[in-house]
C-alpha cells in the first residue's frame, strides 16, 4: 500500500512536468503547462519503457509524456527525503569548487591575484579570477590603467553595475566637509557596507587610482580584510554562547544620508535554513542601539567583543597597502574591509568603487565552469 | 536585586550610545565609540540630572554623557519587552499609513492614478504617488510622454535605475524569435518576476508607448494585477492548511538565459519573524519540479491550486487596457502581474519596462513625509 500511495504522487508530478512541446516551450523552456489546473488525483492511464531506455506515459485525456531515466533518477531521489534538507545538491553544485576560508598565513600563501592582462583578455583570466572570489571572497587584479572608468570596464567583462544611493561609482577620497567617515582619513574599522538596506551589495570592487604620500614613510591608510567566514567559524568552534547569540540577535543598522534615512535588521551572523553561516552583517558605526530583552544585553556585549577581538587579531588579518593598479573586488556579505588612517593634508589618495550583484557574477562563472573553460 | 541587575545592563548601553562629539561623529551622526573594547561590566561613577532635564553620567575613566528623557524613554522601553517582538516600533512606523489590500472592487472604488503633470511638478505629487505605490502596491501615472527614455526620467525623480541582466531598461514587445515567453503574443499568467535572483526587484515599472490593433474589436493584450497580500490573507483566513503549506515549502525557481543559469528558493508566501506575509513568489513558467519529502506533494499541488484559482477569479483581479502614456508602478514582491494574449501580426504593443530599489524609493516617501509634504 505505501509504495502504490508513493506513485501516484509521484503521477502528478511527471505530469507537471511533462516535456513535450506543448507543456514546456521548446526555445525558452519555460513551463506552460497550467500548473494550477492539474487534477491532483491524475493517474496515467498506460506506462511502457521504449526502446531508447525512455519512461512514456499515457494519459487519461490521451496527452503523452516522455521521461529519460536520468531525469527519473535525480527527480526521483528528492522524494526520499524525510525533511527539506539535501534538496539544494540535486539543483546546484557539483561544478563550483570548495569555499575556503583563511587566516592571515593561508591567504598569503595562496594570494588570490591574477594581471590585468590575464583577466582582460581570456576566458580563463576571467574564470580563475572568478574562481578566486569565489573561493575566497576576495581577490585583486593587478595593473589594472589608473583612470576612472577602469572599473565599469571591469566590471562589464563580465555582469553590469549595481547603481546605489551613492551613485554608479564612488571615490574614496578624503573631503574638506564629509558626510560620510570614508571620505576622512580616519581609521575605518572593519565593517561590510550597506547593512542598512534591504540587501546589502554581494560584490564590492575598489580600484586603487591614487596613491601617494609627500612625507617619506608617512601610511598612506593600509587596507585590511578579514575573511567573516573564518571568523564565524572560529567562534562556533571556540565561543559557541558567543556564536548563538550573534547569530539570533537581530541588530538595527541605520544611517541618514542625503536628507533619506535607511533601515535594517540583521544578526551579525546570518545562517541559513541548514544552519549554516551565509552571510555577515556587521558595521559598528552604523550600528543602532540594541533593542533586546533586557538578559540579552550583557551577553551580547561580550559575544560583540570576542567577535570583533578575533577580527582585529593579526593572525586574522589580511592587510595591506593599495597601489595605484591594484583592484580588489570581494564579497561585501562575508568579508570584512577598513583601512588604517593617514593624513590626508599630506596623503593623496583616491580610490574608485563600486557595487555589483553577486549573483551575476557566480552565474558568469558557473557558465565558464559548465563550457570547460 | 532583579531591577539593581537590570541598572547594570542599562549602564552599558548608555555608556556605548553616548552622544558626545567624540563618540558620535557631528556631522554624519555615525558611531566613532569603539563598542568592541568597552568594558561589559562597567558602572557609572556618578549620575545627576541637570536644569535642563538631562541625564548627565560621569564614567570611571573622566568620560562624560548626557541623554535627553526621550531617548532614555525611547529606548528603556525596548527593554521591557521578553522577547524580540515589538522592538520595531522604536525606530520605524509611526509615519506611513496602514497598508490596504485589495479586491477588484475596492481597487477600482480607490483607483491609485495620478496624471502625469502633478507627478513631475510638485512634491505633493511625488509624494501621492509613492503613498499610493506604498499603499496598494502599484499606482499609474497618466499621459506620460511616449518617449522610450521616459519611463528613466520618471526614476531619476525619486530613484536610480536597478539595471539586470535584461539592461537598464527592456522593452514588452512580440519578437520573430523570443528567448522569452514575455516577448510572444502569449496570454501570460500571473506572476512575480525574476524569483530565480539573489533578491528579486522591488519595484516594477512598465511604460506603454504603443498599443493599436488593424481590427476593430481586436484585444491588445490586456493587463491584469492581484494584490498576492490579499490572497494570502485570504488563504489564511479561509484555508489555513494551504497558508501553511505555501508558507513552508521552498520552491525552486530557475532559468537559463543568454547561456547563464540562475536559481533560487523561495516559499511562494514569504512570512517574516513575526508570522506577517512580507513576500509573495511566484512564477509557474520558472517553477522547477518540487524537491519535497513524498507525502508533501499532494498537498502542495492542492494548496497551489486554490492559490491560483483565487488569482483568477474575477473577484480578485484588477484588469484594464493599458493605452499610450499609461505608466504602471507596482510592488513585484506583493502584486502579481500578466496580460491576456493578443495576436502579434495584428497588433503592435510596445511597453518599456524597468526595475527600481523599492526601499530607496520608499526611504524618499518617508523623507517627503518627515518634511510634511
Amino acid at each position: 500500500r505505501p509504495s502504490r500511495r508513493a506513485s501516484f504522487r509521484f503521477s502528478l508530478q511527471l505530469r507537471d512536468n511533462c516535456k513535450c512541446g506543448s507543456c514546456l516551450h521548446p526555445e525558452t523552456r519555460q513551463k506552460l503547462l497550467d500548473t494550477g489546473s492539474l487534477d491532483v488525483n491524475i493517474r496515467p492511464s498506460a506506462m511502457q519503457v521504449n526502446e531508447e531506455g525512455r519512461l512514456e506515459v499515457l494519459w487519461p485525456d490521451g496527452h503523452r509524456s516522455v521521461f529519460d531515466a536520468s531525469w527519473l533518477y535525480r527527480y526521483g531521489q528528492s522524494f526520499m527525503h524525510d525533511t527539506f534538507e539535501g534538496q539544494l545538491d540535486v539543483e546546484t553544485g557539483g561544478l563550483r569548487p570548495p569555499v575556503e576560508t583563511w587566516d592571515r598565513t593561508r591567504i598569503w600563501k595562496h594570494f588570490p591575484e591574477i594581471a590585468y592582462e590575464e583577466f582582460q583578455s581570456s576566458e580563463e583570466g576571467l574564470k580563475r579570477w572568478l574562481e578566486l572570489v569565489y573561493k575566497y571572497g576576495f581577490a585583486v587584479i593587478r595593473g589594472v590603467p589608473t583612470e576612472k572608468e577602469k572599473v565599469v570596464e571591469v566590471v562589464h567583462r563580465f555582469a553590469y553595475v549595481k547603481e546605489t544611493s551613492y551613485g554608479v561609482t564612488f571615490d574614496v577620497v578624503s573631503e574638506p566637509e564629509p558626510d560620510h567617515l570614508a571620505f576622512t582619513g580616519r581609521y575605518l574599522e572593519h565593517h561590510t557596507d550597506m547593512n542598512y538596506r534591504e540587501k546589502s551589495p554581494g560584490l564590492q570592487l575598489l580600484h586603487c587610482i591614487q596613491a601617494k604620500s609627500s612625507g617619506a614613510d608617512e601610511s598612506m591608510g593600509k587596507s585590511f580584510f578579514v575573511d567573516g567566514f573564518y571568523v564565524a567559524q572560529w567562534l562556533e568552534e571556540h565561543e559557541p554562547t558567543a556564536f548563538h547569540i550573534l547569530s539570533s540577535t537581530p541588530i538595527r543598522f541605520q544611517i541618514k544620508s542625503g536628507g533619506k534615512r535607511y533601515s535594517n535588521l540583521w544578526p551579525v551572523i546570518l545562517l541559513d535554513n541548514q544552519g549554516n553561516v551565509s552571510e555577515i552583517h556587521y558595521n559598528n558605526r552604523t550600528m543602532g542601539p540594541l533593542q533586546a530583552p533586557g538578559h540579552i544585553i550583557i551577553p551580547f556585549y561580550h559575544a560583540l567583543k570576542l567577535f570583533v577581538s578575533k577580527l582585529r587579531d593579526q593572525q586574522t588579518e589580511l592587510v595591506f597597502q593599495m597601489l595605484p593598479g591594484d583592484l580588489v573586488a570581494f564579497n561585501n556579505r562575508r568579508v570584512l574591509h577598513g583601512r588604517t588612517s593617514f593624513d590626508p593634508t599630506k596623503v593623496t589618495r583616491h580610490l574608485v568603487g563600486c557595487y555589483v550583484d553577486i549573483d551575476e557574477a557566480f552565474s558568469v562563472y558557473d557558465s565558464l565552469l559548465a563550457k570547460g573553460v
